[in-house]
């Protein structure tokens, strides 16, 4: 394996967290991990075992994971002002998470050591000196992140410089200079890194910006040209304020711009992926626009450009799409839909004629009208197409259903539901408890569908997602409700839309049932 | 009023509309019209009046305006090949729009040269000079497009220069170099203006970029550094792909990293409410992460950030948010120390001792845990204080609850809710039926409090949304609901977290309800 020329040190996990609204379970932290490891990155920090019970879980967990690629880093702080690193809490913490690789942070400016943990500026230095040291003997590998460095350089360049000293002094594998409030300019970034680079001839270097001025991904390039090798940042930005580096746009800008290999080979390729799935995991909006991953990225919509992307695909796009995992996409008028919906037949082996495709299609326009959006939901697409066919005879027909959700004093929270389904011309009337309503239902459905068609037992709920469609008219909003639907073999996605939660849910789940057992299973 | 040093030409309303997901109807496109003046951009590029009759349109009511900074621009194409300009459609729909400047985009790559509009590099040099010349001879301000400046200059530097010799010739007062694909670097932009700059002293050079790459902010600051002073972007960076230069970062980072002024004086404050106001008429979802502008730029979740930021305000942020219009913001959640608690409690006028804030702090990391998320939910953290006051005496106490939801043949969907609620000392119970069963649970607590309450009947659900945080365990999965509720005068916004659905609702509801009765109608 070819070794990479800059290392991507990801930090998804721990700064990016720092991000509003942005909130990771364990089993969410491990997702990301493997799929991190995957992509290729050099270190992925994971968390900041002092802070939080869990993360301290985090890396208990973590171990069990036979990661490929990726060296896994604990973050913390330099020991206490006046304290001793072997006994500092923080520092022990740190050797706990027992992880290869730990990041210890100390200051640079002089305004922080004054106001902030306020103490000497020589008593700064110590204590940077023997975290590291203490660290560094007990047999990790240490990385420095100097927080503040470039505004500390900036008030007193021969201090800043001293920290750094410090930190190698202490054993310091990697000197990481942070625009910690982000508000530096390429220019400076370069020029400072010019001094650090001659005065620590042979360190290796490396850089942790974040976005608040948009300039973290230019200062990012800017210091892999003046030597940095090592670069910080996260998975679609995401970090305190306004994010850090977006690895997203520097790893590709890099690989594809500056020709430095980032990722191990062909591994570029799963980065819009990982994006998406890590948006999806985080459960953030995924933006749409973003540098490379975004869906609309290369996406063209000027009358203009489209005509002249017939002519020549590159006339305006700056990269071929499938460099980074993405595509190209025609955003279409009306004329085309007839297109689409037989080539999406055609995929799933369903013949159509144009007849059928245009009713289809005005079918489609009818339902997103009211709220459906089809996708993401192929499942549900294939059932509107099976549905239409003179020869179709559903597994099933739903003829009532009926929810109760309780809530009793001293007796706490309770959910039925109750349903009746007609199967070959007999009806079968079941009930079920469930965690809420549409767990209930979902139970009483199986109950009653199970005995006939035992394949059924195999199909698991993998995800329900709720959106509400518009927010302005609240509790009566419009509700879409996406289930995605697994039997160990496959998986497949289906909508419902409704004002009325349970009835998006019902027309979700019983698409979901009914595809997996006309098409996956064929049972009817 | 002093002149600015770097004027900004705004394309919010033609480039900016070319991204997906955005549509402007002639109304919405006066409203922006409107704000961008008043912010103090020095021109307007409105529409493509040739292109759609909603642009000609724009351009007859936009005469009615009558705006005090900017001059407003129609953009077109240079006129046919082999055409005469004084008879092309497209050239003549430009005089049409009357507007004091027109924008006309040419071609500088022989590539698209030759691909594209399949031409001569002569008659390409040709069609940019008469166009240019017919319009200025007309009396109107020219600019000049110079699409895909950067890769056609890397192709043929010589042909790229000659295009421009050719619109100056033509007339044109500006010229403006575009990196249309969006994917060139800031030492290319740097070093390819410097040759421009020597060839065409005195000459004055615009910079429009496109962020395929995310460089789009980084390359318009490198070229003014070159001396570009006219500048081209939208409003939070709108655009075909990924998007125009961001205006509402430029703008700040060469007022306030440059000091070159942009807007007249004392305008950069009202920066932040005009990029939410676009938003919202654009009626896209705001990129909260937004650099200057973005509700989070200057929000701190850290708790070491916060405790740092209570000794010193400037120890994690880059400027003063007051200059742009926005402010500082403390998260709580369960990365929070004591410090968020207690700069939170401040902000709503609530003393809290060290000892409350650190059990609140225990409580909410608790609740966090198990789903709750209080960062949006400023209303849910008052209602935490205050109900740990011994004194405290809530205006309601929950005592059963019901919801169910119908589905039977022939009659469609039905949704229904009771609640039993005291109030003091008195049990009141009521129902109500509603679009689904929490707009009944609304209902029917309105129902029962409103009697009690009559300010309640003011309270309108504002918005309501569903996160289902673990999709994996199906539609057993925890689901937290966030509630905004509004009166009027201000808004409120509340969380509540369960497996069951029905229960997250009325934990948001019961939050929202009792927020706005104790705090903001000060009933009780």
């Amino acid at each position: 394996m070819t070794p990479v020329e800059v290392e991507v040190y990801d930090t998804t996990l721990r700064d990016g967290t720092q991000g509003e609204n942005i909130a990771l379970s364990v089993d969410d932290k491990l997702k990301i991990t493997r799929l991190l490891d995957d992509l290729g990155v050099t270190y992925i920090e994971g968390g900041w075992p002092g802070s939080n019970p869990k993360d301290a879980a985090y890396f208990q967990r973590v171990r069990e994971l036979n990661l490929q690629h990726a060296r896994v880093a604990a973050f913390g702080m330099t020991c206490r002002v006046g304290g001793d690193a072997a006994t500092d809490a923080n520092i022990l913490a740190l050797l706990d998470a027992a992880t290869p690789v730990v990041t210890v942070v100390g200051k640079t400016s002089l305004l922080h050591v004054r106001e902030i943990i306020r103490t000497t500026p020589e008593e700064n230095l110590r204590i940077i000196r023997e975290s590291l040291a203490f660290l560094k003997a007990q047999g990790r590998e240490v990385i420095y992140d100097a927080e503040h460095f470039f505004d500390g350089y900036k008030l007193d360049a021969d201090y800043a410089l001293q920290t750094l000293q410090a930190a190698l002094d202490g054993g310091a594998g990697v000197l990481v200079l942070c625009d910690t409030n982000g508000g530096s300019m390429p220019w400076e970034i370069g020029g400072i890194l010019r001094t650090v680079a001659e005065r620590f001839p042979g360190v290796r270097l490396g850089i942790h910006c974040h976005n608040d001025g948009e300039m973290a991904v230019a200062n990012t390039l800017v210091a892999v040209r003046h030597g940095v090798t090592h670069i910080q940042g996260t998975i679609n930005g995401y970090g305190e304020r306004c994010g850090n580096t977006n690895l997203c746009s520097a790893v590709p800008d890099l690989e594809l711009k500056l020709g430095l290999r980032c990722l191990p080979e062909g591994r570029l390729a799963r980065l819009t992926g990982v994006a998406r799935t890590v948006a999806e995991i985080a459960n953030m909006a995924p933006n749409h626009q973003a540098a490379y991953v975004g869906k609309s990225a290369f996406a063209h919509k000027g009358g203009m450009h489209v005509a002249a992307i017939r002519r020549n695909v590159d006339s305006y796009q700056h990269i071929d799409p499938a460099l980074v995992g993405n595509k190209m996409r025609v955003l279409v008028s009306d004329l085309s839909g007839r297109g689409n919906m037989l080539s999406k037949a055609e995929e799933y082996g369903q013949n159509l004629t144009a007849d059928e495709a245009q009713k289809l299609v005005a079918r489609i326009k009818e339902l997103e009208h009211r709220g459906f959006v089809f996708e993401g939901a192929e499942a549900s697409i294939m059932m509107l197409i099976r549905r239409q066919r003179p020869d179709y005879t559903p597994p099933f027909e739903l003829i009532d259903f009926m929810a109760v959700v309780e809530h009793r004093a001293g007796r706490g929270m309770f959910a039925e539901a109750t349903i009746k389904l007609r199967v070959n011309g007999e009806e079968i009337h079941t009930v079920s408890s469930g965690n809420g309503p549409v767990d209930a239902l979902d139970h009483a459905m199986r109950k009653a569908l199970t005995p006939l068609y035992p394949p059924l037992a195999e199909f698991q709920l993998a995800d329900y997602k709720v959106r509400i469609l518009d927010g302005q008219n609240g509790a009566a909003a419009m509700t879409r409700v996406l289930i995605d639907t697994q039997n160990g073999h496959q998986r497949w996605s289906t909508v419902g839309a409704s004002t009325n939660i349970i009835e998006a849910s019902w027309f979700a789940l019983a698409d979901s049932v009914e595809y997996g057992l006309t098409h996956v299973m064929g049972c009817c």
